[in-house]
């Protein structure tokens, strides 16, 4: 009699690791979201050459659309407007802070009725808590307080990375300096 | 006797555990693929600015290579020209259907000898069934009927998005006018 | 006797089992690196336009700060410069070996005190060997003698791919030809 109960242990175990190894398969159609492995929140400070800042500008237009030059933003909420950076990164909302790294990559303006611009870029830390860069892609409509761009990839300590980022535009100053408030949750982590 | 089964039973069991855990293991060496979670045929429009249509026109050619200017495209099968675009995105192949969201990036010529590009580029969608962005990069042979891009990102609806886009072109009208039907396949949703 | 013997044996397996599928759990906090899926060791070659070697030239400047022309590269290294490409990619070292494909994207200088570069690009294979594309991206820091960059796509033999590749300038010529080295490490492969 105590052998049978086993055998039914047995089955119901069966039963019970079935359905545990259908839930822990990597193929299913849909997965639940996993838990961030990492949360970053930094700031990197951008300044727009104009002419007349070399010394300090970390950033220049390189492109912009037919007639327009490239010390004076275009009108058309600067569509067509692109440049190159190469920005310092901090741990707060100040310009003057330690950088931890670098933000270097591009972004472009590319709409006419509102301002608006795709990114494409890296951040290159190398501080004690981080080595390692972490890369982004995706538009970012900059009038709305919260926007999420795409993590795309990453190397170092952030080896093959996903997940997103929240930008927020923290400060601006006419069309000299901007600076962005961006909080990195990461969901795979190795 | 019985018991004995019951032992035999039991590690016969202990096998094909071991045998679906190794299925299960999402560090294996190769994978199979995925089925698709998510499937989307959307079309995108874009007018390139030509110096007279102003109005019309979604992108814009903002760099070319050295002699050339920015209304008219390169010869060289417009090998270095670069635009920046802002494109409605409609469910068919019609110009004026009410748009579903914007495709927002650039792309760029890079062949001397034939016509091909590369895509870096946002799907910003905001209709009743999709809130979210998906990110592509990749290469488009423009004269290939049927091209693979990626999926390099998403947000929103689209979280951390995996999978491949397959871009034909639809119709195009000289090089003031093309309109692509992009198939996108994702394998990982969230 | 016998049968509590197995009972005792059962719950052991119970326990083995539960923290085997524990580790396979694809959305663990921090996850243990897969072994690589494939690596590949390419080649590509890029050959500048400065004016005179039109029919040699792979790629070109497109864009460039104010002041600048686009024969030229600018002095403050190169800072701006934005060259469009399409390469081609050999097994050895060799520029004039059998391509096995093209490297086509873009790149620009993004540093005013070093030469550092920013990367987007997709290799786009056709041999007997590979037939697919892999797109990278990412801030190459061309002083160092290896540096990292994301694979953050792929299609084809390389379907979603993910990984890193290592980046070494395997040779150059003064600001007209470089040769880089790319050490691709896959993880993910299907």
């Amino acid at each position: 009699m105590k052998a049978i109960r086993v055998l039914q242990l047995c089955f119901l175990w069966l039963l019970v690791s079935a359905i545990l190894l259908k839930s822990a398969d990597c193929h299913s159609w849909k997965k639940k979201l996993p838990k961030p492995c990492k949360n970053l929140v930094l700031y990197f400070h951008d300044i727009i050459y104009n002419g007349k800042n070399a010394e300090n500008a970390t950033s220049a237009l390189v492109a912009a659309p037919e007639g327009a030059n490239l010390t004076i933003m275009t009108g058309n909420n600067h569509f067509g407007n692109l440049a190159v950076f190469d920005d310092p990164i901090t741990l707060d909302n100040n310009l003057h802070s330690p950088p931890v790294g670098r933000a270097q990559g591009f972004y472009f303006y590319d709409m006419k009725n509102t301002f608006s611009a795709w990114l494409g870029f890296t951040f290159v830390l190398n501080s004690t808590d981080h080595k390692g860069t972490i890369t982004f892609n995706g538009a970012d409509p900059i009038l709305t307080k919260y926007r999420d761009i795409s993590v795309v990839g990453g190397t170092g300590d952030f080896l093959m990375a996903r997940g997103i980022a929240t930008i927020s535009t923290d400060s601006y100053e006419g069309d000299v300096y901007f600076r962005l408030r961006v909080n990195i949750t990461l969901y795979k982590c190795y």
